[in-house]
């Protein structure tokens, strides 16, 4: 018998081949999957993983763009990455994932921008510092809240601004606060924080106690740790915190903060999420 | 004698010429000149209005992403913006701004993403009021607190958080907030909102009261107004509320709100920028 070494189901739905370019194809996987296509997450971090194994990277990532311009289908895609300027310490990257439309033709589905830059010591300083809150251990994790396969790929921990329990049209605030990690766990990197940042229900159901048709339409996150940072970090749980500030005529916009449990800032995030009715 | 109608200098700016196939040829001007370039909120400004002029142009701005890749230097510069995916109501572009490097070749200088969409009617609400103050009446105007030439161009009245008058490290909050108008005033529209975004001095500066050079890497800002609403703000004064969230390791992000007099949120804005030492 032979030793089969476990991939980790986020691994496994990251997983690129890279052809000539800064082209690459992953496949969508089942574990990440959402109601009619993959976790926003997923895709997120699909595109920085692109950067990430692409030959010309220059540092680490500082700042990620991730536009959902149409349906990602079940099956194949094709991420081009583009380092389109490289200085001394920075580099700017434009990325579009796409597939076959209905007619065959390629249609894109996805685009980003990317930001990475070789990070020095300076003076730092937090101006939004983590709420103080018993830790993870004090918490239940919550059974996932819709059917959707991806909740099972992480363990959330609700602090405040849980899923709402009777949908009543009663809602008055947009904050949640919970612990998280990875299921099963896994040593945080960029690619796993990408996807984190986008793991937050939509704000409106929390606002409204309302369940309507919604979609992300633009995330954009920005990391102010290291990789080494985030390998220490290892799989401890995250405390992340997303509140929404204005919800106006189909579009709402979310802004989140992912910290380490040692109160180290890992990333901020922002999306905007189209509505209906 | 002929009358010479005036151009405000936001719109002489922002002027472009345009070629076939979304390629526009814009100009840098003096008046929106900041230390070593164009005033950062000029060039988003430029990239969304390509897409505003853009004759395939659905909808109206929801989010804009705009990447400072290198130095944009005195001169003509070309503009490309490319509708990558049109829906039934939501489109999608990539664009990007380059001129000609040292040795002649074209380089990318900015690079932008773009939602654009037709916005409904639909349930609404803010989450993030805006803060009680007296009106832009009761506050003077600043005058220009560094030499660049694009402080002209703004009628900033200062309520919190102003420019620290003593640069001895002794800063403590990242928090100003102002009135703020275009001056000679203009009625406002999305490429003025755009450029108004990124109006705030740098957050270390004031949290450190120290002066360390800087240079935003990365804007998005997402709109929560119809055209017909700013239209109606008119050139009123904007409320503009701007904080760091995490300044680490050569890099802070800032979080802004640009709310019209009556309080209606007409902009949310998140940049990530450089910084050193």
């Amino acid at each position: 018998m032979t030793h089969q070494a476990t991939t980790h189901p986020l691994d496994d739905a990251l997983a690129l081949q890279a052809r000539d370019n800064g082209v690459f194809v992953g496949h969508t996987t089942q574990a990440y999957w959402n109601m009619v296509g993959p976790f926003g997450g997923i895709t997120a971090a699909s595109m920085l993983q692109a950067v990430m194994q692409h030959p010309q990277l220059l540092g680490e990532p500082i700042s990620l763009t991730v536009n959902f311009a149409g349906a990602v289908m079940e099956g194949d895609f094709t991420i081009r990455a583009n380092p389109v300027r490289t200085n001394r310490s920075t580099q700017h990257w434009m990325l579009t994932l796409e597939q076959p439309g209905p007619d065959g033709q390629m249609m894109v589905a996805t685009t980003a921008t990317v930001v990475t830059a070789v990070r020095r010591e300076t003076w730092s300083v937090s101006d939004c510092p983590m709420p103080k809150v018993p830790d993870a251990s004090h918490f239940e994790r919550a059974a996932p809240d819709f059917p959707a396969q991806w909740l099972n790929a992480y363990d959330m921990r609700p602090v405040t601004g849980n899923f709402p329990k009777a949908w009543d049209g009663g809602g008055d605030a947009s904050l949640s606060q919970l612990w998280v990690r990875d299921m099963p766990e896994r040593s945080l990197d960029f690619v796993s924080l990408a996807a984190a940042s986008d793991l937050f229900f939509p704000r409106i159901w929390l606002r409204r106690a309302k369940r309507v048709p919604i979609g992300t339409v633009s995330i954009t996150t920005y990391f102010h740790a290291t990789g080494a940072q985030l390998a220490q970090t290892g799989s401890s749980y995250l405390f992340a915190q997303a509140q929404a500030q204005e919800l106006r005529n189909g579009f709402f916009d979310q802004t989140a903060q992912l910290w380490n449990a040692e109160g180290l800032m890992l990333a901020t995030s922002n999306q905007i999420v189209y509505y209906k009715e």
